[in-house]
């Protein structure tokens, strides 16, 4: 269902340059653009993950300036977009996180800017996120890009955007955004009625 | 056609947040992150405009140490992507360069979180990009985006992105990277055969 749509960006463990495992840095734009993209899209939670508490604290801050500081007069709408802005240690916090507000182990999507076997499709991922009653959970990796021990982890892996470009270095900002409006494009509510077939409404209107 | 897409970040003339006119701050990662995206989707030149010499100073300075210093080597795909980034002080410069480029002026189109009369969509304007002969010129805004004074210079406004979500503030990299997948998607490269009709290849499995 839409409205059960989660996302976190991790920080560890993620591929180095070398394509060994690293914890990469937090950056004060990740938070700030990927949060943005996920109110825009009525994201519930947008975790960022990191296991090194140096890093969460630059988390912490961010959010203190915005929600509680400064920022808070001078920007409300960045305000509003960082609320939905969660920390994480581990993927496994997250995870517990969405548990304990859904009642139940969302799906969890792996993505990646590289090729790999049983990628499924930007439609049947929409279809997925339109009907499935359960939360889903995507996942995007900073750095040189989510490893295989995540990939275990996940339920479905989606296809790389723009793989047969000579070209697809995009950021993860970008990757976000992008995958987000081919997943929900300009969708902003759906609900079942009574009899289970799909109800969907542009409720700023109606309501 | 796609091979003559062109993209441009506007600084000045742009909307204050009082929506007085301002000349706005060129950041490092609108480069970096607009020239990535805009590489994947091989855009032909992505310009950023700024009429301050201290500003187009930032760009020169970014640009020098990715194309030509320590970050050549550090990151060669970087280096890449802003081969394509130009700079220029005024929208009129960019057009004249296109012009001198193309042989012919561009269409031009406005883009706005804002709503407004006859206003494009998506479909619509990927349509024309795949099937017009002309170079066409995308404008994005920064600060509180693009005034009037912009959009009566240009043949079409394209919607606005997620316009009926209550919350529709994406950050200009990510309104970027959804505005070029929506109107170019995976498509590659578009050629017409002799008798007219589109000939679409994905000539990375070709040739």
């Amino acid at each position: 269902m839409l409205n059960k749509l989660y996302v976190a960006l991790i920080h560890y463990p993620v591929l180095g340059r070398d394509g060994k495992i690293v914890s990469s840095a937090v950056t004060n734009m990740d938070v700030h653009d990927i949060s943005r993209t996920c109110r825009t899209y009525k994201i519930k939670g947008y975790f960022v993950v990191s296991n090194l508490p140096a890093q969460q604290e630059i988390v912490h801050n961010v959010l203190k300036y915005w929600r509680e500081e400064f920022g808070k007069e001078y920007n409300p709408s960045r305000t509003e977009a960082l609320t939905i802005v969660k920390k994480a240690s581990y993927l496994e916090d997250a995870i517990e996180e969405i548990v304990e507000n859904e009642g139940e182990k969302p799906l969890i999507v792996f993505t990646s800017a590289k090729q790999g076997n049983d990628r499924l499709s930007y439609e049947e991922m929409s279809k997925i996120a339109f009907e499935n009653e359960k939360p889903i959970l995507f996942l995007f990796g900073t750095s040189w890009g989510l490893p295989d021990e995540i990939l275990s982890k996940c339920d479905y892996a989606l296809e790389p955007i723009r793989f047969y470009s000579e070209f697809n270095h995009l950021s993860v900002r970008a990757a976000v955004a992008i995958t987000l409006d081919r997943i929900i494009k300009e969708e902003i509510d759906t609900r079942r009625d009574w009899n289970g077939s799909i109800h969907k409404s542009y409720w700023k209107w109606i309501y």
